[in-house]
Parts: C-alpha cells; sequence; structure tokens
C-alpha cells in the first residue's frame, strides 16, 4: 500500500513538473525565442503558471498534508519528509489566503505593467509608466492584506522573499549598515584617484571572454553535466532540476568586468541549486532558503573570492596569457584595484560591493512609503532622486537611467530588493565561517583550489535547499544571527588596503 | 454572455498550451539537454504528456463538445469552427476508447523501450531488443483492439498517421508503385557507372554548408521572425504555434548531400506549420492533414524543387562560390546528376527516391503480419534480410545496419511507415497540380523565386491546417485521389534523363 506521504510527494511531483517546464517557457523565451513569437508564448506562460497554481492551492493538496502529517510527526525536525510537510504546509497556508481573481489579475497587470515599462524606459518617460504602476501598486496591496501581517503591511511581502524575516529587523540591520558605509565612502571618495580601471575598458573579444568565463565556471565547480550556459540580454539562473541548472551571461567587449563577473555571479547561484540533494529534487524543497540566502552564494563567489588578490594571483597570469595586447605591462596589483574600484554611480547592477547596498536604501525605503500609502506613485521621480542625492551624492539626467531604471516593481515585486543587501552581509558571514573550518582556504584559491570551499558550502548550505528558515540556517550555519558587522569589518579591511584609508 | 463554442475554443486552448510546454521539454531534449539531465526531463515530459491527455480526454471536453456542436451545426464544412468541432470530436472519441492505464503502460515501455533500442543499435544485437519489442507489440495490438477497426487491425494503427486510410488501399497503390518501381531500378542498376558522386564526399566545412543552408531557408521562404533552425542529432521538425515553428539539422564535413538536403527536407516541414492560419493556432486544427501530407511539403522541397535542375541553374554558381576549391572545373550537370544519384542501400534516411519507396514495403510488409500476430518478434532479422534482399538485392552485414535501423518501432509508432511513401506520391501530384496553375513555375525556380509557390501551397494547403481529411485535401487540390502513377511518371522521366534510359 502507498503510504499518505508517498501520495503526497506525487501530487507535488506533478506541481514541480509543470513548474519546471513553465520555467523552461521562460528561459527558452529569454535565450532562443524568435522575434515574433511572444504572444503565443505570452499564453503558454499563462496557462502553466495557473494550472501549477490551481493544483498547489487545490483542496487536494491540503488534504494529503492533512493525511501525511501524522506520518512524520516523530521524525526529526530536519529529516527530509519533516520539512517537505512543514515547508509545503507554510507555502500552502500562504498561498490559499489569495483570492485566484487576485492572482490573475496581479498576473495580467504585471505582463502589460512589464511591457509598458520597457516602453516607458525607452522613451525615459516615467509618465507612462505611472498608471500602470499605480495600478500594479493597488493590487499589491490588496495582495499583502490578503496574506495578512501582525506589525505593518511590508512585512507580507518581505515574507514571501524572506521567511520570517520583519521589517523592523532588515530597518535595524540597514540602519548599522549604513552608519558604517556612509562614511567609509566619503573616505574612498576623498581618494578616488588612487584606484584606475581603464584597462577594463580596452576591447576584449567576446568569444575570449565566454572561453575565459566557462574556464572559471569549470573550476570553481558549474557542472556542466548538470547545466549549460547561454547568453541573454539580461543575465538569470534558472533550476529545472538539480540535475539541470542553466546560467546566462552577456558580455560586452568594451568592459571586461560586467560579463567576467557576471558571469560568476550567476555560476554562484548555479551551485547552490546544483548542490541541492537529488532526494529532494522534485518536491517544493528544490529551492533556495531565501532569495538573500541564494544571493549569498552568488555574491560570495563573485565578489569575496573572484574579486580577492589571491584568486588573481591564480587567474591573472592565465587572463594575461588570453590577452596579452590588452594587458601588457599592468601588473596584478593594478588590475586587482580597477576590478574593485569604487565609485558611486547611477546604476545599481553595476555598481561596486560597497555602494551596491546604498541603492538597496533608497528602494527599500521608497518601497515602505508607497506600501503603507504615505507617498503618492506621481512623487515617485522626484523622491528618487532626492534619495540618490542623500545616499550617493549624485542625480540621474533622466528617468531611464534613475526611477525606472529595475524591472522590479514592474512586476509587482514589492519586498524584493532587501535580499540584495541581505545576500551581501551573509556572502561575508558564510565565507568567515568557511574560513574558520578551513583555515586554509586562501592559500587553496592562491592555487586555483575551490574544493573544500564548494565541499563545505555543499555541507552547510546547499544540500539542505529550502528546508530551513533563513533564521534557522544562518544560526546553523554560523551559531549567531544575521548581522551588518562581519561585512562592514570586510570592506573596511579590504578597501582600506586598496585605497590606503 | 461566452457562448459554448468560446468555452470550448477556450478549454483547448489551455491543452495547446499544455502540449506546446511539452514539445518545448521535447525540442530542448533533443537540442539543449545537459548530459545528465536525462532522468529529470523524462519525468517532465511524462507528467505534462499525461496532464494534455487527461484534460483531453475528460468528460468536461465531451460535455463542451455537446454543448458546441448546435451552435455550428449550420456553419458550411469548412467554416474554421465547424472544422474545429468535428476533427476535434473525431479525435476525442477516438482517444476515449483507450483505457487510460493502457495509455500509461504504453508510455513506459516506450520509453524503456527507447532506450534498450538505443542499447541495442550500439551493440548491433537484436536479441538485447527482443523482449522489449515484443512487449511493445503486445500493447500495440491492444491498443488497436482498443481503437477498434471494420476490416482489419492495422487498419486502426494506419488512421493514427494517415485518418481514414485503409490497409487495402495501401497495399494497393503500394503494388502499382512497387510494379513500376522495381524495373525502373534494375535498368538503372545497370547503368549504375552513368552517375558519380565523388564530388559530394569533399571537405565541406560545417559553418559553411550551415550559412549556405540557411541562405536557401531563407530564399524558400521560411520565416526567421517565426521561427529557428538548431542543431541536432536526428534532425526533426517542432511547431509550438505558427509563430514558433523550429527545425533542426545535422551537417556532416564529408558529406554535403546530407546536411544540405536534410535542411531544406525540414524547411518544407516547417512552412507548412507557419503556413496554418493564426486563428486556428491555439487550436487542434494546428497541425498537419496527416504525416502523408506533411512528408508531402518536406519532400517537395527537399526532392522536386531542390533536387531539380533548374534549381542548382540559380543555386549551382552561389555554392561553387562559396566552395571553390571543392567544386573548381565541376559543372553543372555533373553536380545535378551526383546530387540525383541512384543507388540501392541499407539504411532508409540515407535513400535516394526512387529507391527510398523499397525500404517502406520491406516495413509494410513486416508490420502487417506482426500486428496480424503472423509472425514473432523473433524472426523479424532474417526477414528483414530476405525482404531487403527481395526488393533492394542487398542484406545488411548486421543488425544496426538492418532490423534495428530505425527508431520507430521501439516508440511503438506500428502504421506510421507508410506515411513516408505516401508522402513521396504527394509531393509529385501536389507539384504537378502547382504546375498546371502556375504553367511559369521552372522558369521562376531558375531565377531563385519561390514566392507564387509558396503563396500556393499557403492557399491550397498549409493555411487550413488539420480543417479536412487526407482524401478531402487530395480531392480538392488536385480533382482526384491519391495515386502512384503521377510518381512513378515523374521518376521515368527525371532518371530515364539522368541515366539516359
Amino acid at each position: 500500500m502507498t503510504s499518505n506521504l508517498e501520495a503526497l510527494k506525487k501530487h507535488l511531483g506533478k506541481i514541480m513538473d509543470l513548474k519546471a517546464a513553465n520555467n523552461l517557457l521562460s528561459w527558452d523565451q529569454q535565450v532562443n525565442l524568435p522575434p515574433e513569437s511572444g504572444e503565443a508564448r505570452a499564453e503558454q506562460l499563462s496557462t502553466l503558471t495557473s494550472m501549477a497554481h490551481s493544483l498547489f492551492v487545490s483542496d487536494e493538496t491540503g488534504e494529503l498534508l492533512e493525511k501525511a502529517a501524522p506520518e512524520v510527526a516523530d521524525l526529526p525536525y530536519e529529516s527530509d519528509d519533516a520539512a517537505l510537510v512543514r515547508v509545503t504546509r507554510r507555502e500552502y497556508e500562504r498561498q490559499r489566503r489569495i483570492p485566484e481573481e487576485l492572482v490573475a489579475e496581479k498576473a495580467r497587470a504585471a505582463a502589460t505593467g512589464f511591457g509598458a515599462w520597457v516602453k516607458a524606459r525607452e522613451a525615459s518617460d516615467f509618465g507612462q509608466f505611472q498608471p500602470h504602476l499605480e495600478h500594479i501598486l493597488d493590487l499589491t496591496i490588496e495582495y499583502a492584506e490578503a496574506l495578512g501581517y501582525e506589525d505593518q503591511r511590508y512585512d507580507a511581502l518581505l515574507d514571501l522573499y524572506e521567511p520570517d524575516m520583519k521589517t523592523a529587523r532588515v530597518a535595524e540591520i540597514f540602519g548599522e549598515l549604513k552608519e558604517g558605509l556612509v562614511p567609509l565612502v566619503q573616505k574612498i571618495e576623498e581618494r578616488g584617484a588612487a584606484v584606475d580601471d581603464s584597462v577594463l575598458q580596452k576591447t576584449y573579444p567576446d568569444q575570449d571572454q565566454w572561453d575565459f568565463g566557462l574556464e572559471i565556471l569549470r573550476d570553481i565547480g558549474f557542472d556542466f553535466d548538470h547545466g549549460r550556459q547561454d547568453r541573454a540580454a539580461h543575465p538569470f539562473t534558472v533550476g529545472f532540476a538539480p540535475e539541470d541548472v542553466r546560467i546566462t551571461t552577456r558580455i560586452y567587449p568594451d568592459q571586461l568586468q560586467s560579463g567576467l563577473f557576471g558571469t560568476i555571479h550567476e555560476g554562484g547561484h548555479a551551485l547552490y541549486e546544483q548542490g541541492i540533494r537529488s532526494e529532494i529534487g522534485r518536491t517544493p524543497l528544490f529551492d533556495g532558503v531565501s532569495y538573500g540566502v541564494h544571493e549569498s552564494q552568488s555574491r560570495l563567489w563573485e565578489n569575496v573570492v573572484a574579486r580577492s588578490f589571491e584568486f588573481w594571483k591564480h587567474y591573472f597570469p592565465a587572463l594575461q596569457e588570453r590577452f596579452p595586447d590588452q594587458l601588457e605591462g599592468v601588473d596584478l596589483t593594478t588590475f586587482h584595484r580597477a576590478i574593485n574600484k569604487v565609485e558611486p554611480s547611477l546604476i545599481r547592477v553595476e555598481a561596486d560591493e560597497v555602494t551596491y547596498n546604498l541603492h538597496i536604501f533608497v528602494r527599500f525605503e521608497i518601497e515602505q512609503k508607497l506600501i503603507a500609502e504615505e507617498m503618492e506613485v506621481a512623487d515617485l521621480p522626484g523622491v528618487w532622486n532626492e534619495k540618490m542625492n542623500e545616499y550617493l551624492g549624485i542625480v540621474p539626467d533622466d528617468d531611464a537611467n534613475g526611477v525606472l531604471q529595475d524591472v522590479h516593481w514592474s512586476h509587482g515585486y514589492f519586498g524584493y530588493f532587501p535580499s540584495y543587501a541581505l545576500g551581501n552581509l551573509l556572502s561575508v558571514q558564510f565565507y568567515n565561517q568557511a574560513l574558520k573550518d578551513l583555515p586554509n582556504l586562501p592559500q587553496q584559491i592562491e592555487n586555483g583550489g575551490f574544493d573544500d570551499l564548494l565541499h563545505w558550502l555543499r555541507e552547510e548550505i546547499h544540500s539542505h535547499g529550502k528546508k530551513f528558515t533563513p533564521t534557522e540556517l544562518v544560526e546553523r550555519v554560523t551559531g549567531g544571527p544575521m548581522s551588518a558587522e562581519p561585512f562592514l569589518q570586510y570592506v573596511r579591511e579590504k578597501y582600506g588596503a586598496i585605497y590606503q584609508l
């Protein structure tokens, strides 16, 4: 006789397959889609999204969860099966709170809103996007109300990306971070001339960049038997199963750092999903713990590892060999400084690892006000520019490089941005712990050895998938709570040396 | 108020979206899949196939068809809506006859059988495949019984690929064809030395072949805004919507004809699906009339057009320009003969257009006996070799080049092979009709002009999708029934000239 748990797994497996197919439709849309096939693809995406959703929030799921519960009641908290029922039930209860009609309307508004955002950004005209954003915001507020919250409405949205995280706690962490970062950025700015990154803006042929990226991906452990890399206008990572995790990259011949670190960034995300154990690969546990923890893995590889001096002690000779003309007479120190240049800039995704977080503060503060209905959408461009001036000391000339730069709000992703900064903090907390457990790590990296680090990440983080909450995971791995201090110490040390502060 | 017809269309639209997603999973499996992702993909394919099937054979579909029927009762036979209800109901009633359990078991047996076939072929050992094939055959017979038939069991299977076609009628057509072909092949063989195709076996670099193929695809009307070409080990065409039809090709640097005519062949299939009107693109009418009619489109372009003298009068100078060393001193007549060399060979997919049909006779006769249980699977290799000797005068050295060469039976596709030969016959019948309506066609082709021919095919065949039965379509287009005579006349004339018979 099949157990109730087996029946639940079978049911969830079907839903996971539908989601994988939906993810493939989306991957293909961004990687392969013929120019005029967009409408047909939108229909297909909409059908599969709604079928997966309906099946998941169906009474059947509830009944299967109910029946399976006694079978896992005596299992340890961290067992696969107990976690499966616990995590699935949490998600089920959350999604059941949203009326189907609201789900559909939000999806429609996002589809239309995204199109409007693309056009508005091209025209650099916020006015075109404003009515769409107003509608999306209304629906998002309705969505947050349906989800419910204890303290503030923004909590309900934050929880979608960082389970159990509270707005007040984010504000507290960001407060600490701000206090440390703002004076550091000022000091660095005063010594701005100390770093010259013009070496990165020579001409680096596309194919050579691609090949060098592949070499690094292989070295850090990206498994090309269980994944692949393609090109996309906006790089992303998607996993259909732990055995099929795909990354995308974008290469500019005149900006070496963009493709290179973008590739490693997505590689970090992919290592997370490739590292989730196959046993839970066709269940809702095949996912990151949170967006922040996911981001911690991309940032750990992109910044903490691949922007370190040790890393380039190993790779710079190979890079010079591949680009002999471009890097003739350039020394390792100059190169390492170039890839770590700190400079306030307008665009978040191009920001260095120090000023990046300031961009998040701008968005976090604005989002809270919008969701709390303490601010009008119409006032967004003005407020945006004020906050950019406050945090980064620069103001965009136009909406395209300002308030229209991010896609997130057009999709209704309010509450997402904080995860980026939390990911930065966690990347350092996790790396510090790895360093405690593997004191030899810097020497290994200097020798191009990443196996121990990857193995450590697999054991401590990747293999578990979504089994724990972020709070639980951070506590398990680092022995303490999430905190800004380790990151601040890391940037003070690193940039103190680079900028001779 | 929404009409019942609208409700039916919405329901079928969802099923079409599921099928499109399933087709994408399959396309991606053959084009992109990382080496060790096969199992996860098989699960996803199985889930989506069975969901699309369940939804289609659900009572809901039956009720919606029932309710929509009165709304189309007074519409003309060829109206989109009348055809939608008629064709969908036919398919619904057929699929409802198959028990769900049999559908699932056949899918499992095919999945396992395919794996076993791959290994058996690698080992060239029919014995490894035999028990799988026996199981697949049993299930296929059960399937045919469930479908039902009037005269013979094989009819039920044939009908899956050629609606309304009967085994007796195929045997009659093939009889005529055989009577004409066998003496023709003998005469050609006697003059075998007249054609030398060694020019095709020089080294033709992959990228140049690919680029030349793209040029022809564009010229004949393949729309790259509504489709794309990729690489695959076994070339195929798949359409997700008329706006997204994809072909694949395989290029061998030492065999010019393989990639070149393979590309045009798939291009012909794709032109059919790109030409189906958008209005019926998200309904069950988005499909070819039959496998034979689909094949007629690929063969028309591959053979009747692209192996004609006129075609190469236009393209040979461009080909020479692209491959100056390989084609130095080769004249048009030599090249045209080389690509039309007739020679009995072991492998169906590599056969010329004359001997190709003989390969089909071998399979058609064997399949009938297997399905009628007049022959044991264990006797297959022996019977195969006998029939090869009878029709082609050659016998394979091993199973890999004999009875194990085709994938079809491993999937349970019994009844499929006749469509290949019927496609050859129809390609000539359709082209002859086009020539009647557009007497200028050969001159146009000589000038690289394909617009009128494509337009004619669109009007007469492509645009209708699956609206008619093959019998209806052939009658509408040519004014008469399917027949072997036009094909025989075509090969007698063409090869009479080439081989100076």
